[in-house]
């Protein structure tokens, strides 16, 4: 593919030697330079509060995560990569040092230069930052990214957002969801829009259940602070999970541009009923409150499965499952549509077990399968449960599938919000989590290497949770 | 699976010199015999006007076209299997001696013995021969199997049916057609009647094309006799073609048995719109009037292409197209549903193409597709043409696919006559094609190792036929 031709950039990161920034936004920068997909002209500013050392230490730094992280990396590509990279320190309070960096690099790019700036920090740390770049007219021509949470509940959204729009245009924020980045929530729209075969059959009188299913092997890792601080709900569920509901359930937009998807996803958070606390299960793994950091009474969740309703024409009364933790038996993220029996067993000795079954697997190298009963070959007129499947990297050679924030960022670089979230749903999906987070239920713990308390197995009824297979 | 206890049988095989009893009979029973799939009792009776030699000589010859045909055989379990083999002159006047020996084998296995008897003879032989059955009372207990053609038009079809109900009763005929023995074909039903996803949108709704195409690579071979007196319409659209049709665009029967089945066929063919000559092809191959036992003015189709219709609620307006013919670029079997296209083009760049397709391959190894446009992995919101595909033998591992006439003669000897073709179907066929047949149009003249005359390419209009993809 030709490389789209970009306006010139200069890049600021904020928490440029954290974990988010070494783990994927610098070897998502060189990745996508690689590829030739970054503009002709850039400078990226690592910022952070203080320096990780001299210009050349902080480079090493950079070089050692991308190693780490993308593998060995060709010496003389680095080199010419690096030479568009500095640090320079910046802080709620001071900024001068960053603007003078910044309009250098811009006086060298020329005017036309458009700036993005990466909040990598914590969220205790994003209003003061947002202030202070208004305060050094930091936030003009700039596209600002930001990191979930965006708030904790309805009220510190608002009031975050609030803090925001003193600042930047609704049009300038970018908040950054990385499972809307994978290949699998663009497929599902390419997949219903742009065939005849699957919209018609989109809805309930086809669809008999949706399942968003991203159990998580790894614990905490260690990272005690932010789940005892914030939980899987706020984590995964308010965010990620209720995202990827909204691109399944909508309704077909007007056109496939940010507007008409915000707009879609919006109405779909809206139609969502309000969520029955029997019909959540919170746990918490066996060992968590041991763990490190851990308050050894801690009460947090660290999985969370749930029943969700979207109460309009297209999907009332079909439920929707959400599942998501940690310490469990496998990691997958998968989003499952489920079709109703059909109405007769006309086939002898008809296995009963799961109907019918469209997958997207929200993996990087993009697949969709779909279960279908078949007859299993032989004398017999028997049916067995078979599976169609498309691997996208195997059936389009030479495509190369971006990692999801590679993609994200390229998007931003683009100006396209569209795989972003507006303030609009973050606040829609805040005033439907509210009640049930103001009354946190009491966790049930579960063994590690399991698939949650029983509870949770037992939220989708008959059909269960759709197993892996092979 | 557990083999399925039979009664006793024999079976008579009339012509057990010839091509089809050597190709594909003597060689199925051998492997149904392998498989445990063969009565735990049986005598196989080869039969013809003259004697191929003595027993030895006879059986040295099976032994030869098995080899030949499935490959080295064990030594021991061939002994062991052609012990029940002998072989009994007969003719349509005397049958004398084979039925002494038909009843010397039942005598043997019991009074539960059931007969089959394969007429795998010339057409003209059939009456003659059922003639004798019933006068040496060998259509006692007897499944008396049929090849193709049944009939050349209504006419002699009526003829032949009366002859066959002079002595057997319907329930007693199979007429064997040995697409109908494809794995796919029962697919079909399963596909669409087993899963929830496939039968809401097998409808005009949905489905804005049916092809059956079933192109051959080879040419006559020599058969001229069998070309020049049958041609191709005869051969392989008032048989195979139209009851893979039957099968596609059935309504869902009561069951899954014969008489449901054969019914709704039935239905099918009774509201097919009478064919329009302007809307059949008919072809012929280069240098055909050069082979050996070919008029040199002959005006035989060696291929055919058509539109169908078939008036009713379901399919009015959609069109079915068959095609298939000798000397083509390719051999295939396949059974293509295209999907309408979806309303609206919402993709950048979309390209057109062809529509989604979910495609039935009739081969022995079963494999189903379903073409559908998916996102190209990238960082463009790109779709492409991916395929959704599931392979049933590897899907299902340890299952054995019989090849489709040890399928039927099994289905022959279980007495389950849901695969084959009934005489009402036989006469509504005759009734539809006969016009067409009785003012054929001269054949165009086609290349070798294309894909007929370019009126042909031209008939499914701008989707034109499904091209074998990789």
């Amino acid at each position: 593919m030709a490389p789209i031709p970009l306006a010139p950039h200069v890049f600021v990161i904020f928490g440029a030697t954290g974990d988010l920034a070494r783990r994927k936004l610098f070897p998502g920068l060189f990745h996508l330079w690689q590829l030739n997909l970054l503009p002709e002209e850039f400078r990226i500013i690592g910022s952070s509060r203080a320096a990780p050392g001299t210009q050349e230490e902080f480079r090493g730094m950079l070089h050692h995560a991308v190693e780490l992280f993308r593998g060995e990396i060709d010496h003389e590509a680095w080199r010419k990569f690096t030479a568009r990279i500095s640090f320079v320190i910046a802080s709620a309070e001071d900024g001068s040092g960053l603007a003078k960096a910044v309009r250098a690099a811009e006086k060298e790019m020329g005017p036309a230069t458009e700036r993005v700036i990466y909040m990598a920090i914590p969220p205790s740390a994003t209003e003061p930052m947002v202030r202070m770049l208004g305060k050094f007219d930091l936030h003009e021509r700039a596209k600002l990214v930001l990191e979930k949470p965006f708030g904790t509940d309805l009220g510190s959204a608002k009031r975050l957002n609030a803090t925001l729009h003193d600042v930047f245009d609704e049009s300038q924020i970018y908040r950054i969801d990385h499972f809307l980045g994978k290949e699998a929530v663009q497929n599902i729209l390419a997949l219903r829009f742009a065939n005849g075969l699957f919209e018609p059959v989109w809805n309930l009188q086809h669809v008999c259940y949706v399942q968003i299913d991203v159990p998580e092997e790894i614990d905490i890792q260690g990272r005690a602070d932010f789940m005892e601080s914030t939980g899987t709900f706020r984590d995964m569920i308010s965010t990620h999970l209720f995202q990827l509901l909204g691109f399944v359930a909508l309704e077909p937009p007007i056109r496939l541009d940010a507007e008409s998807l915000h707009d879609e996803k919006a109405k779909v958070f809206h139609a969502i009923r309000p969520l029955d606390p029997d019909r959540v299960v919170f746990g918490q793994y066996e060992g968590y409150r041991d763990e490190e950091g851990v308050d050894a009474f801690s009460d947090v969740e660290t999985f969370v499965a749930m029943e969700v309703y979207v109460d309009n024409w297209r999907w009332f009364g079909i439920p929707f499952y959400l599942r998501t933790g940690k310490a469990m038996a496998e990691s997958r993220r998968t989003i499952t549509l489920g079709f109703w029996e059909p109405p007769l067993k006309m086939f002898p000795g008809e296995v009963g077990g799961r109907c019918n079954e469209l997958v997207f697997e929200l993996t990087d190298d993009p697949k969709i399968f779909c279960d279908v009963r078949a007859k299993i070959p032989g004398p017999e007129l028997q049916v067995g449960r078979g599976r169609m499947r498309v691997d996208l990297v195997e059936e389009f050679p030479g495509s190369e599938p971006l990692e999801a924030y590679e993609r994200l960022l390229l998007d931003v670089m683009r100006g396209d919000p569209t795989l972003f979230t507006s303030t609009e749903e973050v606040e829609l999906l805040w005033q439907l989590c509210d009640p049930l987070l103001k009354n946190p239920q009491k966790p049930r713990i579960y063994p590690r290497r399991s698939w949650g308390p029983r509870e949770a197995l037992q939220l989708p009824g008959e059909h269960g949770w759709r197993i892996p297979d092979g």
